[in-house]
């Protein structure tokens, strides 16, 4: 798909109405001028009926094949479990329709590849779906770092803290991938994003904080080091047990300064009592990120509208899936780990 | 209006499309789920014609009366210049509609006893607008106070400090009503919500950095000392010329702690380089109080549709003027002036 | 005294050994490479014998006339209490000793009046102390001031906040010249210091946390208004409420910028706990202000070897006083008050 | 040596007069109450005549042996190059003198077990000199942990940042150990007095800013994780060029909350301007450290005179040397070294 559309507003079918797929639902249909929500489907019947609605769509199915291929939809979104996106996004490009699809893109290299293969068969536009990039804090990074405002980068850190841990099934690594891959790819994009690729990866990691995750294959804290093909560096630290509030951090180094991105502070009000000096925390990821997840698909509506290229790829998808890969078994083996290409 | 109006959407018409009033074009339409936006007005055409467009509102007009006396129009907002709040509601009040008004309720404290018979006579429901209210900090200081958390709260203090000058047209104090009354009505509004009536005033003003305010009439810094009736003290310092940025501070000092409201940081970006650490700043009102402003109307359409008494009335819109024009006052003469009530 | 003295080591004779009298002991005894402690006074004998035993003093005294008349002192530093200061400034300016005083000149500006005869009838050097001009904040703030870094500075806002009252017998107004003075006189000096002469204050205060003061006449809050002779503006806040910690806060707002001087965090760690940031606060003065004391009697005593003019002259400690009373005055009176000088 | 000694001041030799030392002796002669400077000996004959007249230190030597043989010398500082630590503390051992040791004990696992060889044969009072367990942010995580504040501490994160590159010379591994062990043992020592022993590390490095430091075949950046023998995991991370000021940051991450010990701004000013708000950083270690350093040798006096035994000994200097060589193995080979203990 290359040059304009001509048209002003996108049609959209949202496939995916658990917690993200709700926002989306809204920022389709209200917050973004650009776009119409046309369609929403899920498995699950009452929440179907419900956003539709809410927001007044006009088709609601439980079969994502029948939101795909209605006229009516040009684009599709894509928030479903991580284990369909495969089948969905195959559907997606045998109907040529242009995919969002949220990260991460598989939890397994090789339908990673064959999501690839049906997208470029296809010639389908297709966008990944990595929000920090379009929060303004990382934006800013790395407008000032294209600036120089640091010289150059040369060492990435970058730590994501979720304020509790997930459910157990969820957190099963046969779904979840385990949670270097769950938490941390969203700091392998930016670090491929911030510093181009990766060579090697070493980790380690453990269940220090909740021994039922343990039960289930997984860990809960993990640190993982990065050596850039340009011989730059970087570490990753993830945990469920950033108890105080949902705190991600990330820092670019530079030969003349450095940047660092964050926040944790949530109502703009101190309390000053005896001694002390306190302030609250960002709850959590809707919290901190809500603008970021609205900016994307807009830029997503927008790039489709406007023919333009994807700003993360499927390739970018399949990068960062690959380091997350890589250091989830530099983890479990405690050897330094290639990243191939 | 008493009572719940069993409905769920409330049909709303909004006078006045200026930069606050298409903010809440958009808040009405897309962004509050329980108003429809059916009418706007304003004497400027081919802004009536461009919102209308955008949101798909039914009935655009130049003729304020138009807009209140259409029977699609369950309640009106008022965002027009000061000048016209007294006629406007007055026209709503003879139609029998609910009112949303924006700060100050007049300039004038004969006119705005005006509009305060035409509310009571009609028995309309009508809310003043001052947003600090709905903002998280100012509600959770309130909440706070309430809780005990710094004792009793014994000194106010609050800051006020626009990026820049306004306009020399705006700034006119015959339209204005000066930068005490302009700037300082949402401190005083604050001033009484935490703290009670205000018994006396002292001022001290200037023309300190825009000598071409002075040339109008109007000031440019100004600073105000209240006596609330319970004796407790207050004080409001205002200025036209916080060049580094919108920085609205409030603090309660409590005989146990202290609440302070604010923040000057917009982006969660820190920039470190050679012996300094830097971020920057709020821009201005929208980037400070955007959710405060739809979190107001979307108070005042639940108020009116469930038959709640509003929580901001046209006494608290009279009561802040009241201290305001006292202020002005005692900066023109250099006395201490009782503020009646 | 003109000139330098030739000399490397001031000998200074200590009057006074409460508190603040015991950290200049050790000051002039050890961190200040060019003073040597040859005497000290109080009429505390047992006070003096653990000093001077502590520091190896050769002379210690219940008579200030002895120190101050012994061949030994070069200089006197007066930390005694204010009512005492006339007597002995007049007794060292006999002797024609250097004096340092601590603030306040005094409470009252006919003894002011007399202390600057004695020393201009002697010729002796006299050096006043307002520490804060010598802490690194305010001096850096002075020097960014003259750099043009904010334009021109036109509001002047300075809050002086205790962390508790002091006991009732201290704050009897017949001694301590009331809380205005006891508090305010630091903010009054950095007032003229940043922003020339004071032309008139307004004031209002209260008691509003601790009854008892107000059962000795005096009050625990107050807010002044400051009219510079040039038009520009200022406030001073006081409170001994300050429950939280001792925090001292002075901005400067200019046409360009502003500075804030000040900081309240006393230890280097956070503490991260569920939905709360916190850190610790300044305890006192002492805490805030050590490098600050020592640095101006450093000053002092370089100024005396150097034969410098004193940075800080018995006019200043009588222009600050004239502040601090007419700030009173107006306090009482509910009236402007003129400061003349 | 066990009891209390009975004496109130002990008599220090000082080996060592460069940047430290020199800070040392004003330490040992004004600043410590229970001691008393009495020898100082360097290499540098005029450092030697400098400091022993600045400070009326009676014995003034080049010689080491006369310093430490001197009967007024009960214990010995030393802050000479790392090289001659075994010799001088043979020396001292020999003479049956008590002993301070700067870190690193020595860059050589052999020569550092020569050193506890010694100091065990003659039984003498030993302690290391680690400042930053001293430092009242660090103390305090320490205590704050052992109350409870955060539950269990599972992860341990430390960032030390030089604000400039060393010399080449001194950044001459075969006289520093290299970055790893010159920069990290501060972060090494801190881990194992907070977490307890570490049994692997892994490491990755490179010469990424300063390539001159690479000439002499050091590096300028590093990471290095740690997993302890409890399973806890660990990552330190050293720069050099940290170019925006001295960053020192130590954080606690529990399962019940985080300690953060850092900050990075120095002057009590900020500075606000267009769109900007900055203020300085800590320029270096000294500005950082410097009570605690005073602190340390205070807590050595205090032990040696009180018969106590010392709180960092010769082990923990052996043990932060094991890790630090260990993570330097790492660094070189890429492979998971084990910290033999």
């Amino acid at each position: 798909m290359t040059g304009s559309t001509g048209r002003t507003k996108l049609n959209v079918g949202l496939i995916g109405l658990g917690r993200l797929g709700r926002i989306y639902a809204r920022d389709l249909s209200t917050r973004i001028a650009c776009t119409r929500l046309v369609a929403v489907a899920d498995v699950d019947r009452p929440a179907v009926d419900e956003i539709a609605a809410e927001f007044d769509v006009p088709l609601g199915t439980t079969n994502p094949e029948d939101l795909i291929n209605h006229p009516s939809v040009d684009a599709v979104v894509i928030v479903t479990p991580t284990s369909t996106h495969r089948a969905v996004t195959e559907a997606a490009a045998a109907s040529g329709k242009a995919v969002f699809c949220e990260k991460p893109l598989s939890i397994s290299l090789d339908e990673a590849s064959a999501i690839k293969r049906a997208v470029d068969r296809a010639g389908i536009f297709f966008q990944m779906g990595f929000m920090r990039r379009f929060d303004r804090g990382f934006a800013a990074a790395k407008q000032r770092l294209g600036e120089g405002a640091i010289g150059d980068a040369v060492v990435f850190k970058s730590t994501s803290r979720d304020p509790f841990r997930p459910s157990v099934e969820y957190a099963d690594p046969r779904s979840s991938g385990g949670m270097i891959l769950d938490m941390g790819i969203h700091d392998f994009d930016l670090a491929r994003w911030f510093m181009g690729e990766v060579a090697t990866v070493q980790a380690i990691g453990g269940v220090l904080a909740y021994p039922e995750l343990g039960a289930v294959g997984d860990i809960d804290n993990a640190i993982i080091s990065l050596v850039f093909t340009s011989g730059r560096l970087g570490v990753v630290d993830l945990t469920r047990n950033g108890i105080y509030g949902y705190d991600i951090i990330t820092e670019l180094l530079g030969t003349q300064g450095t940047l660092r991105v964050g926040y944790i502070r949530e109502t703009p009000l101190l309390i000053m009592t005896k001694g002390m000096v306190a302030h609250d925390t960002v709850p959590y990821f809707m919290e901190r990120f809500a603008p970021a997840y609205t900016a994307q698909l807009e830029n997503f509506a927008q790039n489709v509208l406007q023919g333009r290229q994807p700003p993360i790829t499927v390739d970018d998808g399949i990068q960062a899936l690959r380091i997350a890969v890589a250091a989830t078994r530099a983890q479990h083996t405690g050897q330094r780990v290639e990243v191939t290409s």
